[in-house]
């Protein structure tokens, strides 16, 4: 129950272990068509260039920025915690002039800041997270594509943390790339990022297409824009290895892609809106039960993500002895925090298929007694109660 | 039965059946350490710095030449192959000022070559790779070390195709490092990349170091040295990860993680010396089955991978006709040809789990069903036989 890798989904475990195909199988590229079909729905998307980067949720923010971004071009980043300085990590390694609107922890960067911002900073690219774990605060994006297009700027969502869990509406929010992670919302491992590119960003990347040496074709030209600056996350090779010309790129992580497949399917099935709605009841109980027990929760109510929950360690309470208890007793895992919140909360987490309603009570009972046994006060089994009452509201 | 991916061994399959756990959990840090230990023997090498990166092998080529490399140095590449041209499409990329001494495909460079080009070019990194798939060949490393330190040049090895198939000695031949990939002769799938590190590459690394803001940490200093520009692929911050520092960078690809232990704790459990020898009766039975059918092997004997055969297509034979059959009627998959080679040159894998005797019989008697279904003229029977005598050679 901490803020992600989760427990994965027992059907995501089981799809990796499904025996590897060649990567030019007709079943495999097969799957690799349904895996780009099933995450459109996800990412809330018509785009063609949907699809995985073989990495950590990490590797497809570095595609996109690398592949969007020339070095020198100004990139405004809307930075409200942790992943938004790894935004800028990740600019200044690329060469990137960085411009930044950012709030306090524990807020959200109000859309005419944001405005402001681009009216003043003239940006190539605008990147921003949507749901940042650090602070447990999601971003509205309603609107933001309007804004870059009118100043001409490419625009990049950091999904990873609300992929699955949250919802994510790429057309409508009008943004051009959006990339995710399995191990939160999605209920699957580490290891493969989706993507979403629209085709403006695509058309963008593809004037920077260097085909290999080797493995040059007819009929594809190189671009004329700078050449990218890696080879593993060059989207435009990305792009034509999941395309129909299937040009030989990297080995298709084949288990990583049947989890990504079987990680969409299950919410597919579910249905996207049940499943929205499943974690926002998982979030609903575990603030009301957090609250109940007296403890005060982190951040503002009108923008917090809904699977995952920051609270602050009471006064003359050691937190790494919670966390210890909890994860020795009882099994379970909540998070601890970063940068200026190190120390002063924990995260609790309930993602993916973790967000349930049993996960959710016995978290919050198991909290109880680990926090009665550190010697705080609270009103014995009003947190499990409240978060019952609250998870039908 | 092409030259890799390849199915992989069921014990590595159900290893990915596990669920996840925290990246920072005691137990997760545990696996962690035991894939430090279990890929030591697999390198050949006692460094300290021996783990995985996230992603597939491609990546882990990548992570090293942007670790090693900065822009403006002069790197040597031993180009005997695809991937001598893969590994001087990503120093392009990274600005490197790149020198090749190369062979025609099918030939390896001989050390004195590579000595002379050493010479001649005064190179602050030489890159080669161990065993080229595209070519079937593979490049003797032995002295290569020596010849790269008496010249204060560091050296990288992309050992992907042989490593667990054929011996990799990291400290005996002086390399700097070696990287990898399940996917090949370890049995498993493509999605995480065993990676070894001299101590002499990692203080070069280190001076690189440019820790993230907001999880810098006491005692942990930035180096003088030009910052690596991929924060993905930022070996000091890995290193950092992978340490007791325990450093938060990526999350983990904990399935992939489970994947690699696994093949590695297969591959000491059958004992390396065994494993090696098994891949040289299958290659050697393979390549000695091929010529009984009267096909023409591909490339030069004394330098031949074990663990992949390439044979010519015969004449009046369609290439692409006889692997469809074999896909279809026998579901065998053996695989094409890259840049000089395609359609000129079938290539056979037999590696990892498919290093196997009744695997290579059964694809030597389809591929004699399907050449005289195709026509061609061939002594009935022999291949197998020939290959059965061959096998216990």
């Amino acid at each position: 129950m901490g803020p992600g890798p989760v427990n994965a989904h027992p059907r995501v475990l089981r799809a990796m272990s499904a025996d590897l195909l060649g990567q030019f199988d007709p079943e495999m590229t097969g799957y690799m068509n349904q895996v780009m079909e099933l995450y459109r729905p996800v990412f809330g998307t018509e785009n063609r260039w949907t699809m995985l980067v073989d990495g950590t949720a990490r590797a497809a923010i570095e595609a996109s920025l690398i592949s969007l971004v020339t070095p020198g071009d100004t990139v405004l980043v809307v930075d409200f915690g942790r992943f938004g300085l790894l935004l800028q990590e990740i600019l200044q390694r690329i060469g990137a002039k960085i411009e930044v609107v950012s709030v306090p922890w524990g807020e959200v960067v109000p859309l005419d800041a944001v405005a402001a911002a681009i009216e003043r900073t003239g940006p190539k690219v605008v990147a921003t997270v949507h749901g940042d774990t650090s602070t447990t605060m999601a971003q509205p994006l309603e609107g933001l594509g309007d804004l870059c297009r009118a100043a001409g700027a490419l625009s990049y969502v950091d999904a990873t943390a609300t992929l699955g869990g949250m919802e994510i509406a790429a057309d409508r929010w009008g943004v051009d790339i959006v990339t995710g992670g399995l191990q939160k919302c999605l209920g699957g491992p580490s290891g493969s990022a989706p993507i979403t590119i629209s085709d403006r960003a695509a058309e963008h990347i593809f004037a920077r297409r260097h085909t290999e040496a080797g493995i040059r074709m007819a009929g594809l030209d190189d671009g004329s824009g700078p050449r990218i600056p890696s080879n593993y996350f060059d989207l435009a090779m990305i792009m034509d290895y999941w395309s129909e010309k299937r040009l030989n790129h990297h080995t298709e992580a084949t288990s990583m892609l049947y989890a990504a497949r079987e990680c969409a399917r299950v919410a597919l099935g579910e249905g996207l809106d049940a499943r929205f709605a499943r974690h926002a009841a998982a979030g609903r109980a575990m603030t009301v039960g957090l609250r109940a027990m007296g403890l005060t929760v982190f951040g503002d109510d009108a923008h917090r993500m809904t699977n995952v929950t920051g609270v602050h360690i009471p006064d003359g309470v050691d937190g790494e002895a919670v966390r210890s208890m909890m994860r020795e007793e009882f099994e379970i895992e909540i998070g601890t925090a970063f940068g200026p919140l190190q120390g002063r909360v924990w995260r609790i987490g309930a993602m993916g298929y973790n967000a349930m309603k049993h996960k959710v009570l016995i978290t919050l009972g198991a909290l109880e007694a680990c926090l009665r046994r550190e010697g705080f006060s609270l009103p014995a089994g009003e947190a499990v109660e409240a978060a019952m009452t609250a998870w039908e509201a």
